[in-house]
């Protein structure tokens, strides 16, 4: 057969997840896989049996992180490396980050079963802790890896519950010997549901995202007077929740206003004391502000924090603002996205040139290396909720991208 | 000395409260007395103490209400009564409730040192569970008492650990043989601070108010669509939490849009899955909405509705409505109301008709006796909060306010 007719096993890669689906399977049809968790353990335990029947070389690093590398005809020259996470949100779907890793997987086991050989060595990773939501932040160990954050700090990080991620790790078995320190990667690939409706909506089956927004994180403090509300006329409140109700419609208009890229969001408020007879004297909320431009971004934040400061002296009600969290946008890899496009041209799959509003490992592995994407729809846009699904069809699709893909990367040969 | 020129005793009445406030007092110069709690029993204690000092026949009924009866010439006659609740908020002041039982028990010591004798006895109360922070609802035991709320239905009411209020009142020493029953009274004078800020605002140390406004209180579910907001457009997203936003700035602008006497609160909001990344897909908040007059209520929330309705159709998140309570205002007895006035100018203080915004255990007696209430100013008119403060020259003025409107009334003979 010639390699340009190679085609992955659907239905394989269907029952793969599937079984994946099981293991910290909720009621409402998704899964529960917190990072570290009992969940976790018997996920990666599978994983690691599946790898082991292609006989690659199955490495798990101090971060948990686990590696498979598959020997190439040259294997001094730098991999070809694809992967994602196996952990979920609470209450997640079926799709999010597992996809990426068992459609490599699927990648692996069809270049097996038909002795393909490459020049380039190929490694399937899962990063431990991507979703971040039982260790905050997200990312972590895609991000010691790549050099970007601190092993150690990362091991303190806690749960709610006050465990440590250090002693997590161990508990389940994957504190591993190897360094979480980087090597020469030739080119990533991360395959992964969209998490967005665009797709659907365009009727493409393939995206190819030349990047991922930036990240703005702003929390905002609010002070009130609480009262009895029977008593305190309507004139003279200092009203805190009426305060951040202004704020969060602000927020909501903030994209329309500004034009261009962009979404803005509030998804986290705390309200004090919180008693229906009491008026709000302290209120906390959270912004989320993405676009694929940096400056565009922070015009906005500025625009926004002068309406915030407004209203709040409007409402005789004293702000205090933290700017929390900025990463820049980031821009893969122009030849390996053109690739991903052209693939699925070959392919004859419909594509989409787009961005990711989602973070990913990708964003670490882009600052060591030639990176991209391939996403694939999420039925009704739907995603870190029970019901995120996508198409067996589209799912294997995906795959297929990736496959040739990694074939391309993987027959390069060093430049010079 | 003529009866006319009896005064209490300012500076034991403030010693008297400051005394009450060591117990439970918070480091923020509030108290926290929750009802039934240990720091409860002990201002029962030490309020039993003082009763006896006085020689009054002291009863506890089983509902824990605390009653001193003072002897009149004709024991056969309805007595005055007088009294409020000596229970507070989680970090609440040192005069809400206090203040009335302490008001009440000043007059009974001029009464005593002054051996003045009255042809109606008279009767002090402290009723349990005003509050209602610790065990909902509020004002149980003097709803019980008069007959408008069932004894055993609240021996089961639960608080946030799971323990039962019957339970309770039996582990403080506080649950007494005598049934909780009313009597006849002739008359019931409650004492107790604004809460509010509008006798500061006009500059009167006395305010009589009229009655107790409506209550109604409502509880508000939205749904909407979570999703990660990174990848999800703008257009197309039902965010609960935006939807909730507008029906709070539109309960707050309901009073004015509506005219008249009102005033109209959001208190408490809760939001899901409330992460800082995921739109928001449940929303639930209540409504309080209080006046005089209950059809302009009614009229304001049917308005409200109509809007509630219209923006959860625009934000295309389906909403819940349910209506929870409604308590329809109370006017108190227009004889007594005139008799606090009256005396007020007698007095030379300066006094104000105006209504109560809160409601108060002298709601349940005004359903079986003629009642009235007899307010001083509430410094700036916090209330509900560990700053809650009211002048010791006002504490003063109330307490002989009521000294002479109890005299008044205890010497009124049986009408025909």
């Amino acid at each position: 057969m010639e390699l340009k007719n190679l085609r992955v096993n659907g239905k394989r890669l269907q029952s793969t997840l599937a079984e994946m689906a099981t293991i910290g399977a909720t009621p409402g049809g998704g899964v529960q896989r917190l990072t570290l968790s009992d969940a976790d353990r018997q996920a990666r335990d599978l994983f690691v049996r599946w790898l082991k029947e292609l006989e690659l070389d199955v490495t798990i690093d101090e971060m948990g992180n686990i590696f498979g590398k598959r020997t190439g005809r040259d294997n001094d020259l730098p991999p070809v490396m694809s992967g994602s996470h196996i952990d979920s949100q609470p209450k997640g779907g079926r799709f999010d980050g597992i996809l990426g890793v068992m459609g490599a997987l699927e990648v692996l086991r069809t270049l097996h079963e038909n002795n393909v050989e490459t020049l380039r060595p190929i490694e399937i990773v899962d990063w431990t802790n991507e979703e971040g939501s039982r260790f905050a932040p997200a990312m972590v160990a895609s991000g010691v890896w790549a050099g970007a954050l601190d092993r150690d700090w990362v091991y303190q990080r806690t749960d709610i519950h006050g465990k440590r991620f250090g002693d997590e790790l161990q508990r389940i078995g994957y504190k591993g010997q190897a360094p979480a320190k980087k090597h020469p990667v030739h080119a990533y690939y991360e395959y992964h549901i969209e998490q967005g409706p665009i797709l659907e909506r365009e009727g493409k089956r393939i995206g190819a995202p030349k990047g991922i927004l930036c990240l703005h994180w702003y929390d905002i403090y609010l002070e009130g007077e609480a009262n009895q509300v029977g008593p305190t006329p309507m004139e003279g409140r200092h009203d805190a929740l009426c305060a951040a109700a202004e704020m969060i419609l602000t927020v909501n208009r903030l994209p329309d206003k500004m034009g261009g890229n962009m979404v803005a969001t509030v998804g986290e408020i705390q309200n004090y004391p919180n008693s229906r007879n009491i008026i709000p004297d302290k209120v906390h909320f959270t912004v989320d502000i993405r676009s694929w431009d940096d400056d565009h971004a922070l015009r906005a934040w500025k625009d926004l924090r002068k309406d915030f400061e407004s209203i709040a002296a409007g409402r005789g009600c004293p702000i205090r603002i933290e700017e929390t969290w900025r990463v820049a946008h980031s821009p893969f890899d122009k030849k390996l996205v053109q690739r991903v496009l052209d693939t699925a041209d070959a392919l004859a799959y419909p594509s989409l040139y787009m961005v990711s509003g989602a973070g990913h490992d990708a964003s670490y592995m882009n600052q060591i290396a030639p990176t991209a994407m391939i996403f694939v729809p999420s039925i009704g846009g739907r995603s870190h909720v029970e019901v995120e699904n996508t198409r067996w069809e589209d799912c294997e699709a995906g795959a297929n991208v990736l496959l040739h893909c990694i074939l391309q990367s993987a027959g390069e040969a060093a430049e010079d």
